[in-house]
C-alpha cells in the first residue's frame, strides 16, 4: 500500500526558503499572500496490507530518519 | 485562509533522492518498502475570504512558480 507522509517545520522555526517565495510572489503582484511554509513530502509504497501495520512502520521511521523531531513535524496522511 | 499545495515530479521522472531514501531505509532493515517518491509541500497563508478564489489564484501561482510543469505536477489540498 502507499502511504504519504508531510514534514514541516514547526511554529517558530525559521523558514527562509519560505519567505523567499512569497517575496517572489508578492513581487510577481500576487500582494495577499501573508505567508508561506515550505516542508516536504513523501510518496511511500509498502509491503504490507494491514493498513494500521503500515502507518506504525512509517511513523517509526519518521522518528528514526525522514523528520528531525528537534525542528520538524510530521503527518501520515 | 490556509492553502496546502504539494507538488511532486511526474511518473518516469527519475527521483535520485528519493531513491536514496529508500536504499538507506532498506539498510535500516525496513526490507518491505519498494519505492519512496519525494516532493515538496507548501503551506500557504492567502488573504482571501472566498475559498474558489483562493484556490484558484494558487493554481496559477503553481503554474507560474511553485510547479514545474514539464516534470511535475501539482494537487491543491
Amino acid at each position: 500500500m502507499k502511504v504519504k507522509v508531510i514534514v514541516t517545520l514547526k511554529n517558530g522555526v525559521l523558514d527562509p526558503q519560505g519567505k523567499a517565495i512569497q517575496q517572489t510572489l508578492n513581487g510577481m503582484n500576487y500582494c495577499n499572500i501573508d505567508k508561506v511554509r515550505q516542508g516536504k513530502y513523501f510518496d511511500i509504497e509498502i509491503n504490507e496490507i494491514d493498513e494500521n501495520k503500515a502507518k506504525s512502520q512509517v511513523e517509526e521511521m519518521c522518528k528514526k530518519l525522514l523528520a528531525n523531531l528537534v525542528i520538524e513535524d510530521y503527518k501520515i496522511i
